[in-house]
Order: C-alpha cells, then structure tokens, then sequence
C-alpha cells in the first residue's frame, strides 16, 4: 500500500501536468495559482487511496482525483469572496491579487473543468460518479448557506451544527473515498463503508479546526489563536456554550466591544469551565474510532487500513 | 412540428416542476427566482426544436433543454454580479435582491444543477452530451474574460470582437442545438448542420443587440437606446469605427465628458458616415442567411426548417 505522501507527490505531479489554453490569460492564470498553492492535497489522497486500497490501479481514478481536488480548490476561491478573506495559505487571494469578477469567473470555469474531469472514466460508472459528485457538491453549497444563515441567529443547536459541517466538509471527503471504490468496482456495501470513513473523519476534521482555532499552541499555529472567539464565530464551542446554562455570560460578549485579548481569555475561561474542551476533545476521538471502523468490515489490500489509520490520526496530531 | 410558442410554453411548464429542497431556503428561493424571470426561453426551445426537428420525441431531451436553460441564467446572475448590474428583464438582481454572497453561491449551485440534469440521460450518450457540455461552459467563460479584456484595450480587430461573441454567446445556442440532434440519435454530420446554425444564429443575434442599441426605436426599446455609447462599450460598432480612418475623431468621444445627448448623436453620425449602420444590417442579413443555408442539407421532419427560419428572422424584427 502507499503512502499518503506518495499518493500527495502523484497527484501534485499531475496537477503540474494539466494542459490549459494558453488564451485568455486572465481566466487561466488564477486558476494555476489557485491549484498551485498546495496543501495537503488530503481529499485526492483520499480517492488514489481508497481505489488503492480495493486493489486497484491508481491511475484509473486520476482524473476523479484531480476532479475533486479542482473542486475544493474552487469552493476555497469562492468562499474567499464571499467572506472578504485576504490571504490563503499564506499568498494573497485570488480577489486579491486580480479582482472579484476574475475570481467569480475564474471560479466558475474550476467548477466546470472539476466536472468535465468526473466526467471521464469508464463509460459503464459516469451515471454513478456524476451523481455522487453532483449530489455531494449541492450539499456543500447547502452547508455553506446554512454556514452563512448561522451568523445570524442566536439559537443554533449542535445538531444543526454537526448537520452543517457534515455538509460543508465532511460530504467531500466522504465523496472523495467513494469515487475511489467505485472507480475500483466495489460493491455498495464497500462503497457505503468508505464514504462513512471519509464522513466521520470530515467532522472530526472540522471540530479539531474549532479546537485549534481556540485551545492550539501559538507558537505552531501562528498569533491568529481565538481569531473565532473575536468573530464571535459560530464553533461548536461557542454553540454549546449558548446552549449551556452560562448562555446569559457568553451572550454578554457576543459583538461586544471588549478589547480581543480579554475577549479571549474570558470567553476560553467559560468554554474550560463548562468543560467544554475536554468534551470537544472526546467528541474528536470518537468519530476517528467510528472513522476507522467503518472499514473493518470490508476487505482491503494489506497495509490499507494502517493507511486510513494514519491519516485520521494525523488529524489529532495537529495540536502538537 | 411544433412552434417555437409551443415548446416556450412545455418548458416553462418543466422549470414549474423542478423540485428544490425547501431548506435552506437562501440558497433555493434566489434560483427559482432566477429561472422565473421568463423570457423567450430561445435556448431550451432550440434543444427542443432540434430533437423534434429530427424526429424523435421531446420528453427525451427535456433534461438537457432544462440543464441549458439552468446555465444560460447562472452565466446571467454571475455576469450582474462582475457588471455590477442592478436590473434583469425588469426587476432588482439577486445581488440587489439578496447579496453578492448569495449571487455567487446560488449560481454555483446552479451550474452544479445544469450539470446535472445534463448528465440523466441515456447512458450511451452520457458522454458525448457531458463533454459537449463542459466544452461549451469553458468556451462561454473565455468569450467572457475576452469581453472583459477588451474594456481595457483600444486595438480590438473586428475579428477578435467576432472570436469574443462567437465564444460568449455563439456556442451556447449551437451547444444547445446540438443537444438536440445527440437525444435524437443524429449522426455527426446531422449534429454539426445543427450546431453551425446556433453558431451563426448567435453572431447574428449579438450583431443586432449591437445595433438595436444605437439605432434601435426608443418607442420600442426605451429610453436606453445608446447606452453602449455612453460607456464606451467595445460593440461591432465601435470597433468597426475604430479601425476606420475615423479612428482619432471617434477617439475624441472614447471617456470624454461630453454630455450623453451629445456623445450619443455625434458618435452615431460617424457610424452614419461611415456606413457602419446599413453594414451590419447587410452582416445580420448574411448570417441569418448561413444559419438557414446549414439546415439544408440534412433530412428533417415537414416543417421543421420553417420552425429554424421563423426564429432566425424574428431576430431581425426585433428593430420593429
């Protein structure tokens, strides 16, 4: 079985080797950046992986690959529009650096290129990768707009959070697992079980964010920590804080005008108090355990559990 | 064979019965919004049209007349929101309406859809439908990254300006055409005829929104006739005009702070002089004339050419 490093170094390898026209620069140009700027490439290596890991080769499913990683890079485009975001990864975004129309449109022809990438496998699975891709990215603009609706309410429950991230992130990772099996001829059960990985490991993904965001060591993740708790960003820290009985505390500093470092540590003292923290952390490693075992049941090439193992448990280790 | 009135009407019916999700709703309600906003429905019409034209039953192309009709409004909500345009057929944008984050998110979701619906269809010709698709979508967005370039250009040729508006607005009434002959089970010369008259309906189309909107009757059109002047807009026109040995006097108005009565009807006088109105005319005229001429050779049902020349020649009664 490979590695998830392996598996990053193929696909950065065929990003490098995607053919766009030459004209007009304007539209390409921002999209070679957008694709260009790294990461972890996780939800690709989740696709080579899972086709991997059922016995196949992995070259069958590169264009899904690079299909749900130009997906993921085009919401990131579009979701840095919407929310006015300057920086990504480190360099100036894509607004940014040219302007809106050219990441709208630029955006635009990522979405349609991801597709026409799907779109290319054998011609006997199109009807079952087109429908989950198309399925899976409806359900993240509805993540996205409930994202965006959440903002304004008060009255959010964790239900609805975890509702909101399975949509927002979690879907494309369970997508990303699935188009590998399928790729690779796996049954439904087979199928089912790696979508289920890709879903819990989505949400334990997405509650580490919110941990980090709060409780991470500053010096590895920079001098942004509790940038949520200023934003009074809806986190499932600060949604189960409004619906603990310190609703009436955490309310007071809800767009209040508190100066950010005292905002921070006042509201990190009631998030410690409810426990909130220890809770949030036992959440995480549950849905890795329940991430992992979604794939007991179904029969993998040796060393490909180890592979999917690794990978969740990666996800913890970012605390460190 | 149908009217053009006829299969308007079958497919405004079809865009009554999409069925949204009813939550969350700030993502649904702006595209019902955007796909109730009427209209002549030209390109599901042309898809319609072409599959009856060639004998086969509508009801098999009704997705892929829904999917072209879905992207034609997505291209439409995202060109309001980079024109930064307040008004479409007479009522507030989605950006206006709601916000710029919901245009750009809902349009999204849109292009997702038309995708979608684009792909249900006979698995046989999933692909070639899918990759004539994904071809037209990125040839529209490059068509409009050209009209954007040429905003900050002065050297435009009157053919760039032609490969622009074959590419903005061309491909996607002869993707539509095609669309239709592919369901019908046409062969490739059958799809191309069809094809090479959306193309030339298209440019001829552009054309006349050109001139109707320096000559068009302000009695028919409004009180906007010669806005395109007033902003300097790269039509045929002024290309044209541009490229002449009027060069320097036209120049003289380009950003000038000319009043617009004035600029208007100085403008208009040198494209007068120069001939430019009675030119395109004659241009519009050999179009729509090539449109019809590449139906003539292929084998369709009674009545099916005078469906395609009623169409092409209600384009040029639009100055009346």
């Amino acid at each position: 079985m490979f590695t998830a490093e392996y598996l990053a170094d193929y696909i950065n390898k065929a990003i490098d080797q995607i053919k766009y026209p030459e004209q007009p620069a304007g539209l390409f140009d921002p999209i070679k950046y957008a694709m260009g700027s790294g990461g972890k490439r996780l939800r690709p290596v989740l696709t080579l992986g899972a086709c991997a890991a059922l016995g196949a080769d992995i070259s069958a499913v590169r264009n899904q690959a690079l299909g749900v990683e130009m997906y993921h890079n085009f919401t990131l485009l579009h979701d840095d529009v919407m929310d006015r975001a300057d920086m990504r990864r480190g360099r100036p975004t894509v607004h940014r650096k040219w302007n809106e129309s050219t990441a709208i449109l630029s955006g635009d022809a990522m979405l349609t290129m991801a597709g026409q990438l799907m779109s290319r496998c054998d011609a006997t699975i199109t009807w079952r990768v087109m429908e989950l891709f198309n399925t899976t990215a409806m359900e993240v603009y509805e993540g996205q707009q409930y994202d965006m609706d959440f903002e304004n309410r008060m009255d959010v429950t964790v239900d609805e959070y975890m509702e909101m991230i399975r949509l927002k992130t979690s879907v494309l990772l369970g997508c990303a697992c699935k188009l590998g099996a399928i790729v690779a001829g796996a049954n439904e059960y087979e199928c089912r079980a790696l979508y289920d990985y890709g879903i819990k490991l989505g949400l334990a993904f997405q509650l580490e964010d919110d941990l980090l965001d709060t409780f991470g060591d500053p010096d590895v993740f920079g001098k942004n920590i509790g940038g949520d708790i200023v934003n009074d960003k809806k986190t499932w820290l600060l949604i189960s804080a409004l619906n603990s009985d310190k609703h009436d505390e955490i309310c007071r500093f809800i767009g209040s005008d508190t100066d950010a470092p005292t905002k921070i540590a006042k509201v990190k003292a009631i998030y410690e108090e409810l426990g909130l923290r220890q809770q949030c952390t036992g959440l995480i490693e549950t849905y890795i355990d329940n991430a992992i075992e979604s794939l007991r049941s179904i029969e993998m090439v040796p060393g490909a559990i180890d592979f999917f193992v690794k990978i969740a448990q990666d996800s913890l280790h970012r605390t460190h």
